[in-house]
């Protein structure tokens, strides 16, 4: 190991094997990276809760359960997405302690005890279409320890059910919003509020929605200060960022 | 005169000066639109109350006088946009009844009595500087003999501006919507109002907002049914639209 | 029912139960929204003649009839879109009087008294591509209660086939106009009628008409004054627009 | 005021002036909203700690003095952006308190007193460009009681200097960054970091750069999880959700 | 017929069973379009040279049979585009003087006798990909009676095979270029002859050529005079317009 | 001169002082391109019927009246565009057969005896905006001996004007349309025309126009058969192909 | 064969058959290209090591195998670019010597001596994605005579991965980056070497990054100087430059 | 100093003022980029022959002088670009050597010896526009001690210009090409020689040119292998990068 190699120069400077000028030639050649890797690595472990996302389009079911299986050893929390029912039938066959989410079409697997939030987070959508990616954010957030809420189906097209929640809302430390077609909900939300807003503009819509740039443009120019974007359909990336900022006001928070 | 040179044909038919045959021959020959070019026109005067617009910009202040003398001859209202004051100065003393919309930047000249709508059109602006955009629009409803209210700065950031005056805004009979940023309004106005809702998006913003194309797409994807939109800082042609609209409810709607 | 709930209070500060100050204290904290769920939702009803449009793509057979049948028992009239011939086959076994519109793909069943309108909305398409756009829109005007007129294939490129129509035309209350390609008929037609014109782009095209983008810029553009726009393929927003303006000039209108 | 008009309602119910069908049909007509009208302002208040930003661009001297007067007389912390020295002459001649900072181009005027944040938000900076656009987001958080530390010319193209104040960075509460040309810094930041990260792309650059459009498209796309973006060059936007975002860390915090 | 119904309305005007102003008023509310109708449609087929075009994809077989013997009954020349070979062996089993273009993809049926012309039109292609659009370009011209001469594989990153051919090329009345990739081929072709070019960019490609984008705008911004441009893979219509401008330089040309 | 030392190597072939080997060795490693050299030069001469174009914007008065005066020399016509009629009074001091066209912003001295055209192109514009397009190609034209006809302020806002001159319009041999805004006008008339239709998108428009891509799209996108695009605001250059073309139907034609 | 007929010209004059006159007629008439034409091919054949690549996608099992025998009858190396195990599976029975390159989904066969570079070409990826982009080009560097190294998933998100590298990386004579999501990569890598960095943007990714147009951005707008880009997704295109520059420090280099 | 402290901490070691574990620690905490934080500076001096590069727009005359002087105390050659004629007057008034490049509007100033490279880089422009593009680019070379050869005004609708050329094109080591209107220019160069090509888009050119989005696209999809872009009117880039490749071949290379 690297600390050793240290040590075994440093003893022989102590001993005089090695001069002050040779230790130093030497230390200074030193590829410095690797004095900060394992500790870079262990920043990564205790900043996600857990290593590594298991993407699951693209991989056959026999992938799926062994990379799980590697992960499950890691001793973290797992977390597999856009898993089928099909795939979790897999999973779960070797790690009866899977659980599944279907609005989200996640996999989980806690092997970490919970620490719950003393905050927690609004999980607001606009329509039916949206539910899976702000489900998946909300999973997200929860194997991240942090305490979500759901506000489902508030589009602005029927303000007055966004309106009637807007107490429970206002109590959020942080809110995370999904919204395509238009993605006006985002500057609602962020008007009604005092907590950061984390939109997610997703790609449902057609037409002149171009893929979900429609969504995306209106949440960068909202009007509504406090909104701050992610990419479009970043499902998981709108979780964890929402539970990075959930957990500031936490007391293991930096 | 085109009616002239038809009747002389027939006249000449009737008394045998000219065979069927031969008129027949001239009659198909004849540039057939002319047919309808005098009709075509007065409808076109009919439809808008005014021949033609005066676009200032870009025009001398002598232009400005001059054209705006003519269009007073025709008889109709008279209508001068992006005005300036001092350009509004020189056409007040050629026509003292002239009259200046310091908000809309427009000069009006109204000639025609006034025949006043039923029903009344809810102009809406989210922020301060959407204002000259739908002031521009009521001013040409207002000079089309449609009754127009006004509902300012009631951007969504601040939603309860806006919700205050919902029951208002649901008696009018057409709705127009300024706004740039984002461009929500429309969509909260839309899914608020049964009336139909003409958006015109404005160049107002920065940066992603890209000269008004946020939000031309949010507007575009409203999920608000009834929403129509307009080009980008179309003011008179919104404020046309929606005049046109709301005449149908008039006794002498088509 | 919450109207309950507000006459228990009253009928408490009545018989002295509860004091005016309680009272106060509680309505401030009512969550303000929920005075006027009911009635946003029933003004809902009203606008649109059907609570809720079945989208047909993505949905089983199943789930159709299902959600067909939720639709028919809410006593309204009831509107599936893009529904295949197995599709209506499916919904006719369960409910005989759906009918199926075949150009249209819709689904419709009546299940409120027509109100015929007194004056008809001219739906014009230019190609034989752009007919299933235009339809639908069609189909959701008369079950709105708006009698319509078709105008089909009468696109720029043989103007005189539009031209022959131009007398028709004009009598119209509303028009709507489907095209794509380059999406000039919108102009034109603009240009031959005082009444608004509702222009919907289609993506039919190739190459540089980007899906639409094409007659999207194109209306939006349009040098005659009078046209509003709606999202690419929009079919049913069209409609519904053209509908909800032809209102206006009904008696029931607002 | 509203409070008032509902005891006068009340106290009728209680003495039988009022019955209390009549009374329930006047709370069910009254305009629900402004029963949350104050209260949503006085949210806002606490939300900013001032209430109104003065963009300075496109006003005059004599405006500007003006709008500071009566935020400073409203009794918050006033802020006027995108200020020259000049204007901040007038204003400091009428307000001897008010403070200019040069590189943010920003007039301050504390009224508040400090509640100074436990924990600091790192603000980095590309180039020497984007340095007034980090330096107005850092004056927003310093008025918004939020600790920052400044991280400037520290772009990816001699990575080391970024790395050597890694350990500082990773003590930020809440990072901040600012990026042209390419952005890439907010990619690299995000991998060092485990605060959130709050991305503001600019608008320096040139030629495929498209005014900002490149640096956002690198931030949404970043490959570091945790990265938020706001819209090209919005400053204050930045610096806002980064103290809402730092604020959840302190006692204060919701 | 329409002449007839004249001819009547003349007669009774000459034998004095409607006066002068009863068909004064009739001709006037005459529908002025249909009066040029037949002449109009007359003009589309001389044209031409087919009155209209087959388009296979997505067609049945039985459906393109069928079209096919309605335009071959209407005597003129037939053309169907993308057809496979299965497609033209059911054509084929109809009618057999049928003709299959292998590299074109097309049938074509001549029934007109070949009028043949005077020049000739190159047809110039860079690369493989690019040939089945030019071959459609070219037999769209030979079935309108234009010669054509084929320039294959000359793309410019061997320049020497285009300049091996020039001073043929240069004999050309009209030119046709299909390129793909960055599209430059027309460019070059362009600074070569004084002809003029049809140039007609294609989907080939990947990448930022963003199917077709790239040598559309390639072609539009050509440093050579000369240069048209039509829709990107416009295969017939490339063909179309080179044969109406070559056709002006037959004895039969306008 | 290169044609000269070819003679001295073929004497020298002749009188046997070079071997056919040495003369085969140097002209295989002659630089193959200067052989076509001045042909080519040549060819570019008898295109253009002027040998440069002098484009004034950016150029001193004094520049322009320098080049003029060499072009002048090279016994072509001349074209200046763009050109204020300031820099006209200065060419026309120095050359007092040079004469401005003020609609088209246009110098020119013909010097070339006129050969005029057998057809004549026409040139269409939409608006008054366009004029000074499509007369910079009208200019360049009749410069290049084609006949012109003008038909100008016939946009398809107002149909009947363009259908007066359908007839006039159908005898032309090429068309030129220039159009801003939404850019229909080339469709209609390339659905009323057998004549090529040379169109050119001008950047006349606002908002959603983005400077001429608007009618750029529609142009390309034209459901007339028979329309080629140039570049927008490409005034000589839509002048010079619409010359090109037509030239093939005079006798000098190719 | 051309020199030949040259060579009988040149014999003409010698022996007086032919005048200088006439032969200096017939040699400016000769089409200059052919002189030229088997020498560039020649530099084709010189500047690649293999005159044409087989890209397999599209084409049929028989079609690869035939085309590349066609190649291995040239006699230089070959290479067959995404091809399938099956598709190698048939290439490798015909041809025993044929490798396949699992990473990079390349076949190649080697015919020509191996000429190793003193030089190495290092091949840089960020995330696994990337991988097959990367190693089609490195496998063309290879068989172009070019030593690589690989530095696989050193993306920007964990730093330290590639700074580890830095030593190693900056030996190398040239730098190959593929990089997907924001493709920073490139930008750090140019601030680390001192050597030419040739970047090629990969599709990798999702929403916004539009296909590969989110880090083809970046990597154009890179703030470090040296950072040549190729189109996105260019594998080979990526390799072949980078092999064509690091030749230049060979001692075979022009 | 850094290396300075490293020596006291090895010094306590070697004497046992401070034991190897301390040492261990200390060393371990160290920021392990102060390692490395001098050589990379190193590294970036030799690497550009000149540290810093002034870019003279948006400052004053005064501030061009005092940085340019900076940077003479530094000793390297320096370089100012777009600098006018007065900003040269005033920094040759202080540095007599400074010179001055007219075409290429920059100052450089030589204090370093030049190193003359073995082989030549070529510089291609199209047309007069793109010359300050390329002859900054060539400065830039110079300056790095490569030597140039210009190849001006050889744009592709000339293409005789550009291959009475190729001869000697085909004999640098590299080539950059600067091209605006369509770029075509790269393409053709690549297919003549083998050199790798830098290719820069300029954003000369209007209309669809899209500020040179046009050539940057085509240069892109180049279908001639080895042409590598840099961004739009990158001169210095494109320069530097050309300098950077040329290198290899010199025996200074690396």
């Amino acid at each position: 190991m690297h600390a050793e190699s240290l040590r075994v120069l440093l003893d022989a400077v102590r001993t005089g094997q090695t001069t002050v000028d040779e230790a130093l030639r030497r230390l200074e050649t030193l590829p410095f990276e690797q004095l900060d890797f394992a500790k870079v690595d262990h920043h990564r472990a205790i900043r996600c809760g857990f290593p590594e996302v298991i993407f699951c389009p693209g991989k056959t079911t026999h992938q799926i359960v062994s990379i799980f299986g590697k992960l499950v050893e890691a001793g973290g929390n797992v977390l597999a997405t856009r898993a089928t029912p099909d795939q979790f039938g897999a999973v779960h066959g070797a790690f009866s302690s899977a659980v599944y989410h279907e609005a989200a079409r996640c996999i989980t697997l806690r092997q970490l005890a919970v620490k719950p939030s003393t905050g927690f987070i609004a999980m607001v959508s606009g329509g039916t279409s949206d539910l899976p990616v702000i489900e998946e954010a909300r999973v997200t957030c929860e194997l991240m320890d942090q305490r979500t809420e759901r506000f489902h189906d508030v589009g602005v097209a029927g303000i007055h059910r966004l309106l009637s929640q807007s107490k429970a809302l206002r109590e959020a430390r942080v809110v995370g919003v999904a919204a395509g077609m238009e993605g006006a909900l985002a500057s609602v939300v962020g008007g009604l509020v005092r907590a950061p807003v984390i939109a997610v503009p997703t790609s449902v819509g057609y037409g002149a929605g171009f893929g979900g740039l429609a969504p995306l443009l209106t949440m960068l120019n909202s009007c509504a200060a406090g909104v701050a974007v992610v990419n479009i359909d970043n499902r998981f990336g709108a979780g964890y960022l929402a539970a990075v900022i959930s957990r500031i006001g936490d007391s293991i928070s930096k």
